[in-house]
């Protein structure tokens, strides 16, 4: 088989080779329940606090400020939940940036069946939120706001620090989606006055299955999953010791690389978004041109749909995304695109490169050498584009 | 350091050598997610689906039957609050038994805050529920019943066959815990006719982080992480890809073997009970004599704390629980216990012993060697077992 090009950091990473070697010996000898009061318990307990201690570290959390979850959507499911069920008598009114991750747009959408009302806030062409639309939506009864750190879907990186300062200012809790961020920009609790966020190891050369939701120290959240004494009586259920050790070592590990990453990856992100633009026809830049995430190039590609392109690079040992991976099976144009002004069609041109470590300049000419003949083809059996040309030619 | 005895199976098993090197091959290189349509996704989805089927497999399941959790307690939550809340138009009773795990007992209680009503049926003093309390509890409006398939903490097996053809009869949703029984005796959906049942991975010799949730076919059941096509669009999260292997493996090996590592542990178990019971003064059985887990043997020992003898135990080099793994650090003495008829300070000196594969027994003779002189020691520091020998002696 040929080489594989793996450009779809935002669906997974690898999981780096010192995480895997730190899990190892939790998935065999030391085999432990955390909550045991034994020896083989207490070693266990040991490994959770010591990976939950890194994982503060790199969003300059404390410890204390930190549950582990089994995913990103967990932890987005858990904040939002978690935090309206623990303010709902502060009041009935919440905020999310159109752009949110369905993990908090679905729940928000059945909290609204509920009685809650619920404020969409827009974003520009770029997918950015204006903190002004925030502070406009903010009434007496909010209790909640959300808008992600970054887009996984357009690699947009919004002004949360602005948001954060406007609802702490109305004490309003504010929380931010940094799964697609955390790792790969710095991001620091303290700094940007966030009160809860969302992490995913997996999004970061950890191991899936792990997760984390930043908790500011005194702010209120209910249980997600009760019944148990683990993570201080807010999340039950036996921790994945492994995959929160990985998640630990993939964290330390992140804080140490994470600007030798960007130093790494930009310039080749930057060269494969030039190419696009230089070597394919009718292809847009989606997301903000500068402030956006270092590893993430998307586009959409006119007269060809996202799916199409996506398998046939797929056939040429390219992987990537044409969107969240978590909306992958659905047909669906994203809401993240018609919410930023593209139109249907055009939005259904997706595509999403988002490059991992250890890629070189040359992989990414490869992909940019196969690429327009792969669009020429998929153009030759569009409708649209044959009436597209027939258009031209009058 | 000398050989450790493990003995502490309901908190968490070994991973068995074969679940390892299933696993292996989806954190190093096969790192896809499963939603991505590209070849690293859909191998890694063939890998879930697979074990998906396994897991079905050993319990009579189909695979779209199955939902994969990140444990038992989550998988528990899931069952009653994703139930209650899909059939809160039919009704608003659920029954649950007086020795549910705490991640029932503890949503059901705060459903009851939100205004469900809550019957808790009671149990014998061997912690057997009666199937006509369970009939004489259903209501027009009861929608649910909980009745776990065996009892982590004092190992008796309930008659979960009678109480599910109860259930049936008034069409009110049947769900069995079966987490500490999965894996460790025959469970068959089909034959037992229950509607739902929860397991978890770890309690049968796969990965910490996973579990499962059997919804019969055609139950209404609503999401509990939302916002994800995961699990078809029931538990959103990008999926533990390593560790649902690792459990399809761990599923496969105890449908092999369920009955070889019984006719193994049973032996070596009624040796313990009865070693104890005989080396041992004052000394009580807990749970069923016969009608319990084959690996389960829980005492409660007069005039002794089980944390004491824990921690003495410990430092023999043996790992036992003093009950529930979740509750581990509460000191209140177990409401398994005291539903069971025994008074508050003989539960306080509650210890299981529960035995994995391939203890010996040397190992069991050992523990029955040390036991006696370390409950010697302890009961010579208690002042009621001074008071208990003052009193004798009248």
């Amino acid at each position: 088989m040929e080489k594989t090009i793996y450009l779809d950091r935002i669906a997974a990473t690898p999981v780096h080779s010192e995480v895997l070697k730190s899990m190892l010996p939790y998935i065999k000898e030391k085999y432990g329940n955390p909550q045991s009061l034994h020896s083989f318990g207490q070693e266990a307990r040991s490994a959770v606090e010591n990976a939950r201690e890194k994982t503060a570290r790199l969003i300059n959390a404390d410890p204390d400020e930190v549950i582990l979850t089994s995913s990103g959507s967990e932890a987005n499911n858990f904040a939002l939940k978690g935090s309206v069920a623990a303010n709902r008598k502060k009041g009935s009114h919440i905020v999310l940036s159109s752009i949110e991750h369905p993990s908090l747009l679905q729940p928000a959408k059945n909290l609204e069946k509920a009685g809650l009302s619920v404020t969409m806030v827009p974003v520009d062409k770029w997918g950015r939120v204006d903190p002004d639309d925030v502070k406009k939506a903010l009434t007496e009864k909010t209790i909640f706001v959300s808008v992600q750190t970054a887009s996984n879907e357009v690699g947009t990186i919004e002004p949360i620090e602005e948001i954060a300062r406007i609802c702490r200012e109305k004490e309003v809790v504010f929380f931010t989606d940094a799964v697609a961020a955390v790792g790969a920009i710095p991001v620091d609790v303290k700094k940007s006055n966030v009160d809860a966020l969302s992490l995913a190891g997996n999004m970061f050369y950890g191991p899936k299955g792990t997760g984390a939701l930043y908790i500011r120290k005194g702010l209120r959240i209910l249980p997600f999953i009760e019944g148990g004494n683990q993570e201080g009586g807010r999340r039950a259920g036996t921790e994945n010791v492994a995959g929160i050790v990985g998640l630990g070592k993939a964290a330390e590990i992140a804080e140490r690389e994470i600007s030798f990453r960007t130093k790494h990856v930009k310039p080749l992100r930057d060269h494969l978004i030039q190419g696009m633009l230089q070597n394919v026809e009718h292809v847009v830049l989606t997301g903000h041109p500068e402030e956006r995430l270092p590893y993430h190039a998307s586009f959409c590609v006119e007269f060809v749909e996202g799916e199409s392109m996506l398998l046939n690079l797929d056939m040429q040992g390219i992987s990537v995304s044409s969107g969240s991976a978590c909306a992958s099976k659905s047909l669906k144009a994203s809401h993240v695109l018609l919410a930023m002004g593209l139109d249907h069609a055009l939005a259904q041109g997706s595509l999403v490169f988002s490059l991992i470590d250890g890629l070189t300049a040359g992989d990414i000419d490869h992909v940019l050498s196969v690429f327009p003949s792969i669009i020429d083809r998929l153009r030759k059996m569009s409708p649209l584009y044959t009436e597209f040309l027939e258009e031209m030619k009058k």
